[in-house]
């Protein structure tokens, strides 16, 4: 099975469509939580993903759905949608425009489509297995890097670490030339458009990670685990994003020293 | 001495000024650091500083100036303009629109006139003292925040802070509701404009905390040390904004831990 261009063409109407469900809740007025019971990002968080899974029942009935918020529906056709309204909740309530919108199509169990979409800037990454991604609209390349000193890595925070991986995540920000926090599925795709060298996380779910996979890859990136596996919905959550494939041993080897 | 209709409008010129300096570097090709044997954000931060000198040294030549750039222009008049070109350096290497250019008048040693802009988003706030922030032209405000636990906080990066401070700023970390890294000099805008609550920085130059001070606490929020003092030319550069006035004295309690 293979990503169809009305499969393409659903992902864009999912975007679309969560970014107008979350706009009127963006820097929303001060006291939105105590009235609705529910904090702003909340209700745009389950008002975005209500309006996808609608899209995606009328269209392809028997996919599975598999949200953030709403959990996951069962399918038939071995094709899941894998959604996450609202990546970087932080910097959503924070007023900064550089969360995103996550969405992926997985087909049996591998990322075979990822959308990163940042409704405020109106800016949206676009990869499919097979074919180049597309920052709005335009192709985006990754960007060469010599050397892992010259590498600019991000992470969203080190908070988000285990003891053992934050050890293995120093020695790799130690071995790099600088290191910038913050950022979320932001950060994948400053890598898809050649602007981040590397990105490493840990902990982050399924539909935290499945759209970032071929928005990376299709821009000439590499994407795997902490181990150098490919990520399918069994991964753990321990998420490497390198721009230049080359440096991907480098890293491995750098994130290799946990616990020592 | 008080700020006048003159200096607000050299300083919207200079942002104005300064941003279209700024724009051809932002995202620009691989390949420049390279070529030109200054990276593409060294080259955008002296252009920009550049002409901004200029326009003060036309409109104002007995003003002091102080750059990040290009240093001290001593000045007769007893007022200076503070000028970071580009302060959220990795920010902007990064492709995040999140950095920004600091404009300050100092008047006696006091930041009188300050502005936060963001040239990529076409965002700017603007402060006098004695009057409204306004945040693209309409007033800003800070917003209420009724405990410490329910603060959100942000800081640009853990990595910045000396190990008394990180000890200390940790104190505050876990009596918030939560924290966010990164952001630099946007933070202290989204203080003003009531979508955070508080920022906590070490560190900061004189060019990196004179233009905050008057677009906060024209927001109706405060700005001190870590000791609760006016942040002034002679500060050295522990930094904390408080949307919410009340809050300052739990602040300070919460930093005062360090070395203990």
């Amino acid at each position: 099975m293979r990503v169809t261009p009305a499969d393409i063409d659903l992902a864009n109407s999912l975007a679309d469509a969560a970014g107008a469900a979350i706009l009127p809740y963006y820097r929303a007025a001060h006291g939105l939580e105590a009235k609705e019971d529910a904090s702003p990002v909340t209700l745009a968080d389950r008002a975005a993903e209500a309006v996808m899974r609608e899209l995606i029942a009328k269209a392809f009935p028997d996919d599975a759905i598999i949200g953030e918020e709403y959990g996951v529906t069962e399918g038939t056709s071995g094709r899941a949608w894998v959604l996450d309204p609202i990546d970087g909740t932080r910097a959503f309530i924070s007023g900064r425009p550089i969360f995103g919108t996550l969405i992926a199509l997985m087909i049996d169990g591998w990322p075979m489509l990822g959308v990163i979409d940042q409704p405020i800037l109106k800016e949206r990454w676009l990869g499919v297995v097979g074919k180049p991604t597309l920052f709005n609209g335009q192709p985006a390349a990754t960007r060469r890097c010599a050397e892992l000193s010259k590498a600019l890595l991000a992470t969203t925070s080190p908070a988000l670490f285990g003891d053992d991986q934050l050890h293995a995540f120093e020695h790799l920000d130690g071995a790099v030339m600088s290191t910038v926090l913050g950022g979320d599925c932001y950060n994948y795709g400053c890598v898809a458009s050649g602007w981040l060298d590397i990105v490493v996380e840990a902990g982050l779910k399924i539909h935290d990670f499945a759209a970032l996979v071929p928005v990376v890859e299709g821009a000439g990136g590499r994407m795997c685990d902490w181990q150098g596996d490919p990520l399918t919905a069994d991964s753990v959550g321990e998420v490497i994003a390198a721009g230049d494939p080359a440096r991907v041993e480098e890293i491995l080897e750098a994130l290799a020293c946990r616990g020592h």
